[in-house]
């Protein structure tokens, strides 16, 4: 595929017909946070491959700011889990009664399991793009990387592999951890592997936690 | 579908095959950001059926904090204008030279001809999810919001209708022009409409503002 697009415009543009529609709905309903891994490897070529892809996705600017780190090291992966476990510790103090008994049941990482843990990072340093589009709101930044742990979520689900995001972290640590430049901050710690189950309701769903909320609530005009 | 999977895991989830893989790529190569529309008109109940479809992304503790504002008031879309005039300008205002000229020819909004605005905003104040997994990463409300935003993006792109995201924008005057609950803070403005036409590039490539970066160059390891 030519990086210019020298045809006309429209000339090529794909259709897309109402059994990919269906599939695609499929997909998104499907798509879920897994912390739950079969122990069996991955074929790193096939996460490469996907996330090539995801970085097709929206930048503002065209700054293509996400920087994707494959987390191998033994020492590195302990220095995460135990950032886990005091963010986890600490947030579970925050709930009472019930609720405390709750949270202290479900399970919302898969780093003991998960054969590849991903750290993305949006690069706030960098000169791409040239600070268009992000004068007023450099949140875009973060949010351009978020676009591409999105199509990546997408794209592990189509060929049946599971992710899941731990957001119960600190991220000066894991950063620390990872030695990466000190113009990268962390939007998201990723695990994947081969799931073992599959759901259509997400897991806080499930065991009770937060039911789904009612479309009409979220729409309005102005 | 009911609400609560009661079948077994596993049992009815779908698979993808290659014809499905290939044409999600296209998807996601052919999603544009896009500002130049056709002056027809858009069916809002298909916008809304999009709408639907892009709650189901992935949400931090559950919590499902997008909110989605449909700008329909001539007087709010002018605020909203005038809004991305001042904040151009400025933005404009801050390059120099050959960049400064590259800037002013680039069409940075599709405003005037949109059919459809819509701003999308993070309920930070929402009681849902109960603050589960946004404790030392609070971001990720946001960050869930860009979720449902990049599915609306790939559901819109998938019938046809061209989006653009506009962040040239100052957003604490949009918010209050929109007259939305304190709590609620944008995330992103929206036009959707049917597009002039189709490319596979993206336009500030096209332009010449911002080459695609290596893939190689995002990736590491530690």
């Amino acid at each position: 595929m030519s990086k210019k697009n020298i045809q006309p415009a429209n000339s090529s543009a794909p259709q897309f017909d109402s059994h990919f529609h269906e599939a695609f709905r499929e997909l998104v309903l499907w798509r879920r946070d897994v912390r739950r891994f079969r122990n069996e490897p991955v074929n790193v070529d096939l996460v490469k491959s996907l996330i090539e892809l995801s970085t097709h996705a929206p930048s503002v600017g065209n700054c293509q700011p996400w920087r994707f780190v494959f987390v191998e090291s033994n020492h590195r992966r302990a220095l995460v889990k135990a950032s886990f476990e005091r963010a986890n510790q600490q947030a579970l103090e925050g709930y009472e009664g019930d609720q405390k008994k709750a949270y202290a049941k479900l399970k919302l990482d898969g780093l003991d399991r998960a054969p590849i843990h991903i750290a993305v990072f949006a690069d706030e340093g960098t000169k791409d793009g040239y600070g268009l589009g992000r004068q007023t709101m450099p949140e875009t930044i973060s949010y351009s990387v978020v676009g591409a742990i999105h199509t990546l979520w997408l794209a592990a689900r189509m060929h049946g592999l599971g992710m899941g995001w731990v957001s119960i972290l600190e991220p000066e640590i894991v950063t620390k951890a990872l030695k990466v430049s000190h113009t990268w901050s962390l939007v998201a710690y990723l695990c994947l592997g081969w799931p073992e189950e599959n759901h259509l309701d997400p897991e806080l769903e499930r065991h009770g936690w937060q039911d789904r909320r009612p479309f009409k609530d979220v729409i309005l005009k102005r």
